[in-house]
């Protein structure tokens, strides 16, 4: 029933509603149509709900004086009245679209359907929210068979004019009149076939026009009617497929699944079209009103002459830099150049757009926020703050966090690198870019490197024996495992780029061979790596290396910290990581594994005699050895870490991980120790297990060989003590890991306290020091018991790494048999080691929280795992009131800047 | 502050309420001595807070007219008074002892500290809770210089007389005066060498005597006095020493640590000393009211003339059986069996006594519940509800759950037995008894067993390629690996008598040879093994094989249905399987795991060949010779469970554990396929996992390799359609197992739902075939987000044991290492894959339950871990409202009945 003419007498409930609604939007009465154009403007940037998200915008750019081209916006409740009046258009709606399109003739002193200057719109959709399942875009609408003449006349080109017209008869069939698309296609090779070519492009001009009649034909055939001459006539038809749309089942079905709700229905643009290829006095051109890749404050972009803006796209012409506008045009140019400021003023970002100039006149066709290299992001930020464009809460939030990692990170210059094909792909498993040629053996990499050789330590997976290797390496390439694999992890935890995973290498060692599909490479080739890719390239491109934290990004990170209620720290096991985690702003050590300590020279020598020893005599003696290098290690870690808190985590690798597993170091330990290699071989073979994640690891070491625990916390304490004599001001904080029952950490911390107490008396030391003694919570069961562990605990730093493996039952080792297909399949979202599951991981993450502040209010709580420097999962722990992230240095200031995002957000 | 007497004039706060209490209790106005004997008994079985459980069961027993020594009883509110009084004895007490002990005097016609016929008391601390740290029994108080000549006539045996002296005046020395226990030692060991003996016994009377003297002057020595020659100056000085022993710091940490509040203090019972030894007319002797072994309704016991009950236990002098007694004395003997009668009347229960006959006169000195076999108990139980001494639901709680088991399993002759002494020990990792020769391969296990041998399968450890092997040998021993180990919970799955983790066994499997220490044994030895107990004796030893079900444990199992909410499924994976759960009275099989039947003959080449395959088509192609297999299976299975369900688990293990890894093997196997040996090690070293307990297992197989679910999916709906051919119904559930996300299960369930409709629409089958798809929660993460699993789970089965292992991060193949230290240092309670661990792991379950039940009211829910058979377990699943538990098929009957003691205990 059409709302403006209701035929029923009588007033009903129903009839009554009807005319209400009619009343209140869209009936004749009341107004439908927004126009807007230089002369007027009747709709402005905080009308989305009524005129749409694409209306209102194009009301903002005109009502801020941008030569927008003019048009009208059709209301969203003209679309709700459309519907309610059962599928007629209201009545009085045509009507003022005939006094906008006549506006619009004024305006642009076109006219429509005219053979000379013929005025030409689209015709598009747009609702508050954009979605899928709308109409498409009507171009070129009011063409018929004498404006094209007119259009052929203007732009002195007969191809595009019929090209223009065709492609409206093609669009306006398919899409109003839902004409399939093959029915025109068939035409149009028809066609091609007449004159014997075979790409659109060949077809000549008089062809087009042939086809314009075929299209007409095929329009006729279907529709049963002519394709309609009269262009108020084809905008009427416009209009209504436009409002049908809103109710197809792909756009309903569209709004429930995202919960879309409270809208009238979609607007309908209408807006005059322009061309840019109208004669020399057109042009086209997209610009940046900032440098989008360094961030500097100049106008970068590019123009063409007499051109469309598909001509700058093909690439078929090569477009002027803007710098040399000036000399075309010099008017339109300084127009530009103010258009510039007055975008940026009111946007108050940097803007990326399109424009056309018609015939001398300059039309802005688009802006929108510009997308920026980190780099960029960075600069434009902060000068952006200095401007007093935008306030320093803006800035931050504005900056995409994983961005600046780039900033630190080596990289292979673009060109070089768009110069040599990958050979093959793994995961982007530590960011920046490494050349070398290819070791494929830890003992290997170090020895040539030592000899002034850049290599890539090639290698199936790495291990922890390989960590010395891996450390000399310029890079790490593995065939096998995921991103947080070992060899992942430890590299970015040195800021070393690293590809893991690159499946198709089929590497053998002994041959010191890799082969990539047919071909083999060895010892004297060189790879390029890209961590931040997984890209693997022959041969060795140039790099740009970095300075250390850029100026910019100092003062973005200094407004961080102060806006930051979480904080960041740092995973770090030597004095080097530590000096480098200061520099990046952490705030202390989150991690600091000790087990890395125990890799080095004469020092795995003593931890295997350790694990060798027959009993805890001969055990205290092997680590007596080791006591004097870990004590020499925390002097140095807590020197360069002074003031801030040092979160040492004792031994938690099972003890194989340090024993040798091949024939020769056998052997040798055999020499060493007097040992015979048989019952080496013996003692090795006991240590093996089937599940080592599950396994003998931990704070089980420490129960099962206190006397490991005791010489660690010796070390720890002796260090802090000795920094105290030379004023430095060393924080330590004892973690234990892997605890599961408060049981285990209470005999531990009971064991850790008695320990620090020994050494104080020993040392005579007299003065105040407050060593925390806390857990990991990375088993399950801690986190369930979170209420009970607290009770013994001064802190708790969660695993997420672990706490992911035992959650899910995933080994991280394990995963790549079968992550791919979870992920293809849609099964996960993301790799859980990545990005915290927060669902099923993080519901113990929560949980451990409540329960443990529950129990201890002043509970100290940080992560320490991959995660820490994931934005997605920093805003989660930031959510659950952590009071630190801890992750690899190179990824502290990403944590910072997310950890101000994330407060500002909440707030 | 005494509180009988203050002396303070003014009433302050403090007086005042001191005075209230003296009031209340134990003031020198109130009842502190309540008496026990044939002439008065004061107090009564309800009065357990004022007499102690001691005092009150002493009365309790004296009021039904057992001859009980008479004595008296002092309160516990006398404890409270000596304390509030500042540890001074109540004003008016001793003038109430003193009477009891006239009154005492008057029964037994004995008086204190006679020369002629002494009085002699015991004097015993006695709460209403009984503690640790209390004091000591003291005995033979009221012996003196003169008394000692009183016994000694009265016995006719100085040594004993004076023995009893010299242990009284130690006893005292010791427990009442703080003398430190050595320097009676010392006093002894001189008289040892005066009379150049080694043993105490060997003193004659008169270094006994010399002794009391030596000891006296001990005495003196330390005490600073004589010892008291007042028999009731030794009692008071006992009654103290009580009193003060409740506030010793073990007894208050002790009520601290276990929450005991509310006591008053501890009673003193002084109880009159009564002896066998006094001639021929007196006796001693122990006896259980039925038959403790059998059960059956005869009195059972044995007695000595003449004696003392350390006598029997000596075991210097043979006792005669109880049934001789009437020949020696009638009247006593009668009077005895007349007791029997009203112990068993007044308690309900079989009791077990100790008597002793003073000169013609009848004294109980004890009774108690008795310990009897699991088969006495079912057959007590069952009589005594026919007798109508006590009714079903106090039958069904008596009868210790885990003792039932005995009666369906082989055990050794205890006789036999004793004969030979354990040569090593292991786990009692499955219950029973088996002998056998020693095997070394699971091959030769079922060569040697098929020629007819009686052979043991001894393992390092045993993996899924030994299950023929297993399933033959006789018995199942290994060297490494505990109760959870594959090889215990494959054997308990099948009622096989398996010890596991015999650490002191170092097997050469290549020799055929096992060493344990010195002795090295062969293919030719025989050994025993008890899966009750864990020991390996060499040989072979006598067993007893029960019958099947015996009558009366059927009965009981009836009744527990009956009683019983929660309901008892097995595991089960083959026919044979099924059709001994249903004869222990299974309603249905919870976990039917498919792997198993991978392994026999063909089986495992065809899977070996599935495993190898390189694409799906290939896949396929082995997945089609398997399907025959696999359907007549489940045929045989359904058909065994008819109308009963039967939870079929698809493939859940890695596929790693169906290929060879030895050498000779992957040569047969690349003859039988053709495929290069080279190939095959490669193509199995990918399958290796780091820890495959996390690894690609369980529904990632199913994701990855859907064509294998398909199969298996296929095979129990042909089978299902089959039986009902043959009016069979058969109920099948198809479970999903290693599930941690809604999706995975929702991929699947569709999956399966889309292969049962095409099985269907194949076979033209159209009658209701209703197969609940669900999922094993064994991974955390599917616990934590239940509510979301539920919505794609018609069932819910706790796999317990994985849920344990990722809980903890336990991985039970290699807890070993480890779990000792932790039982031992009490930083575990119990061995968690045995009894779950109801503060962690149970949370999980709990949760998942709730969550479940949120989601889909009707949700089934069960659990098929190893704890579905432990009792302390099934009360817990109860708790969470489980709808029932499944366990191997010979822990069903236990299941059964801690599923009705459950519901009664909730009840």
């Amino acid at each position: 029933m059409p709302v403006a003419a209701p035929r029923a007498p009588r007033r009903t409930a129903r009839s009554a509603r009807t005319s209400a609604a009619s009343r209140g939007r869209g009936g004749s009465g009341s107004k439908m149509v927004y126009s807007f154009g230089p002369s007027r403007c009747d709709g402005n940037a905080g009308q989305k709900l009524l005129l749409g998200g694409k209306g209102a915008n194009l009301a903002d750019m005109t009502s801020i004086g941008l030569p927008v081209p003019p048009g009208f916006t059709i209301t969203t409740e003209t679309c709700a009245a459309y519907e309610q009046g059962g599928g007629r258009l209201p009545s009085g709606l045509m009507k003022q679209v005939a006094t906008a399109i006549a506006q619009l003739e004024k305006e642009t002193g076109k006219r429509f359907g005219s053979s000379s200057n013929p005025l030409l719109v689209s015709v598009r959709s747009g609702a508050a929210v954009s979605m899928p399942g709308m109409m498409d875009t009507i171009l070129n609408l009011g063409l018929n068979d004498s404006a094209v003449v007119g259009l052929s006349k203007l732009t002195g080109n007969d191809r595009f004019a019929f090209d223009a017209y065709r492609r409206l008869i093609n669009m306006f069939g398919d899409v109003v009149m839902d004409v399939h698309h093959h029915h025109f296609e068939e035409a149009f090779d028809r066609i091609k076939k007449t004159y014997g070519v075979e790409q659109d492009t060949e077809v000549p001009a008089e062809g087009l026009q042939e086809l314009c009649d075929a299209y007409k034909a095929v329009y006729r055939r279907h529709v049963g009617s002519d394709f309609p001459q009269d262009p108020l006539r084809q905008l009427e038809l416009a209009i209504e497929a436009v409002f049908k749309s809103w109710n197809k089942p792909t756009a309903i079905s569209y709004r429930t699944i995202n919960g879309i709700k409270g809208l009238a229905g979609t607007a309908v643009n209408v807006q005059s079209m322009v061309f840019g290829n109208m004669g020399d006095d057109s042009g086209t051109g997209v610009a940046f009103t900032r440098n989008p890749s360094t961030g500097e404050n100049t106008f970068y972009g590019e123009f063409l002459v007499n051109a469309q803006g598909e001509d700058v796209v093909a690439g078929i012409r090569t477009p002027r830099p803007l710098s040399e506008m000036g000399r075309w045009n010099r008017q339109v140019t300084r127009q530009l150049d103010s258009i510039r400021k007055t975008l940026e003023k009111h946007y108050r970002d940097m803007q990326d757009i399109e424009f056309t100039i018609e015939r001398g006149r300059l039309y802005m066709l688009q802006t929108r926020n510009g997308k920026r290299t980190g780099a960029a992001a960075v600069r434009i930020a902060v000068e952006m703050v200095k401007e007093r464009l935008i306030d320093r809460p803006t800035a931050l939030r504005r900056i995409p966090a994983a961005d600046i990692t780039q900033l630190l990170l080596p990289r292979f210059d673009e060109a070089a690198k768009k110069k040599s094909a990958p050979i093959a792909k793994g995961l982007p498993a530590s960011p920046g870019a490494a050349c070398g040629r290819l070791a494929f053996s830890a003992e290997e990499a170090v020895e040539r490197t030592l000899k002034g050789e850049s290599v890539l330590l090639v290698r199936k997976e790495t291990s922890p024996e390989d960590v010395e290797g891996m450390h000399h390496a310029a890079g790490i390439l593995t065939s096998t495992g995921g991103m947080t694999s070992h060899a992942a992890v430890v590299a970015r935890g040195w800021g070393k780029c690293c590809v893991a995973g690159a499946g198709a290498l089929s590497i053998d060692a002994a041959k010191g061979q890799v082969r990539i599909g047919d071909r083999v490479y060895g010892r004297k080739d060189t790879f390029s790596i890209d961590g931040s890719t997984g890209e693997v390239m022959l041969g060795e491109i140039a790099r740009i290396v970095p300075s250390k934290v850029p100026g910019d990004l100092s003062t973005v990170l200094a407004w961080a910290d102060a806006a930051a209620r979480l904080k960041v720290r740092a995973n770090a096991d030597t004095p080097e990581d530590a000096a480098r985690a200061r520099s990046f702003g952490a705030v202390g050590i989150g991690l600091c594994r000790t087990e890395h300590m125990f890799f080095e020279g004469e020092r795995i020598a003593a931890m295997r005699e350790m694990i060798l020893a027959d009993s805890p005599r001969e055990r205290e003696k092997a680590l007596a050895k080791l006591l004097p290098f870990q004590r020499k290690d925390f002097v140095g870690i807590f020197t360069a870490m002074k003031g801030y808190p040092v979160t040492v985590r004792l031994l938690d690798p099972p003890l194989h991980e340090f024993v040798p597993h091949d024939d020769a170091a056998q052997k040798d330990l055999s020499k060493r120790t007097g040992v015979p290699v048989g019952e080496i071989r013996r003692r090795i073979a006991m240590l093996h297990e089937q599940n080592p994640m599950l396994g003998h690891r931990g704070c089980r070491l420490a129960v099962t060989y206190p006397e490991i625990l005791r010489m660690q916390v010796r070390a720890i304490v002796e260090a802090a003590i000795a920094c105290r004599g030379r004023k430095i001001d060393a924080r330590p904080e004892i973690m234990i890991p892997l605890v599961g029952t408060r049981a285990e950490l209470a005999s531990l911390r009971t064991l850790t306290l008695e320990t620090i107490a020994e050494v104080r008396a020993a040392k005579k030391f007299r003065g105040t020091l407050d060593i925390p003694v806390g857990t990991m919570i990375e088993i399950p069961r801690a986190a369930l018991t979170a209420d009970e562990v607290a009770e013994v605990a001064d802190f708790f730093s969660f695993g997420t790494n672990d706490l992911t493996q035992m959650a899910f039952g995933f080994s991280r080792d394990d995963i790549n048999t079968f992550l791919p297909a979870y992920l293809e399949q849609g099964l996960l979202e993301a790799d859980p080691f990545q990005s915290i599951d927060q669902g099923g991981v993080g519901q113990l993450v929560r949980m451990a929280c409540e329960k443990g502040r529950h129990t201890r209010k002043a509970l100290k709580l940080g992560i320490c795992g991959e995660h820490g420097g994931d934005p997605t999962s920093i805003r989660f722990f930031d959510d659950c009131n952590l009071d630190y992230v801890s992750c690899s240095p190179f990824r502290v200031p990403v944590a910072r800047l997310v950890a101000a995002q994330s407060t500002l957000e909440r707030a």
